[in-house]
């Protein structure tokens, strides 16, 4: 039922959380996860101006960086009996964890969700509301 | 993992289609269901607003109606080989449902929400999203 399943992760603890979660699905038959990591650089660009010696960070350098944290949630998978994908994306977070809904194939997502929204989330919406709005298949939201 | 779940109905066609989802999760090992329907005055007001001539529905017909819809899903949940338990409560649904997460002690709800939504829901946000964004507990989300 929940054989291949799609987990993003922006690296926080409540992603943690989740791929805690995830790792518990082997009990119940998941055999393939597809990890993505979206890189926004909207707020790459309002980093880099809170923190000007920062904007010399280059795409070639996000993407680095953002394989090297995704390796050892790759690993901890493996270990775990998971069959892996690894996708590092760029753009709007929720757009491209949908589109990898969608081309993937997957079964359904699990993705973490903070309960108390702060004031940027009660304005745009947060990236797991959004993509609980929009996915196709099911979600599974694992609680902050 | 998923041995006891909570699931509101208020008897919509999406509703029915999580209850299709709730039906597999016996696959995974899913022993007993919780099945909630809460009875919301406010809509019923409205309603009695707009149909003047149901005006004088009492709250035990509201009761009985509400218990004469759950019948065929609680048969059909056991039919299936789930332990099953009913619960007709009264007030917002939102909370109710909250409510029960709680006090039934159960592992995971199992909830359908639309993705576009309606210009009530987006004030108000739809008893779904007000469920996924204050639930303690993994909530899985059936798309309609």
């Amino acid at each position: 039922m929940f054989k291949k399943i799609l987990y993003p992760t922006d690296f926080s603890e409540l992603s943690d959380k989740a791929l805690k979660y995830v790792i518990r699905l082997k009990e119940i038959g998941t055999e393939e996860v597809v990890v993505i990591h979206v890189i926004d650089k909207r707020t790459i660009k309002v980093f880099s101006k809170l923190y000007w010696q920062e904007f010399s960070i280059t795409d070639k350098t996000l993407k680095e960086k953002a394989q090297a944290a995704l390796t050892p949630i790759e690993e901890e998978l493996k270990d775990n009996g998971f069959r892996v994908k690894v996708l590092v994306a760029e753009g709007i977070p929720f757009r491209e964890i949908l589109r990898a809904e969608v081309e993937e194939d997957i079964i359904a997502t699990v993705i973490g969700a903070h309960g108390a929204s702060n004031v940027e989330e009660m304005l745009l919406g947060s990236v797991a509301e959004k993509v609980i709005r929009k996915a196709q298949k099911p979600v599974l939201v694992i609680k902050g």
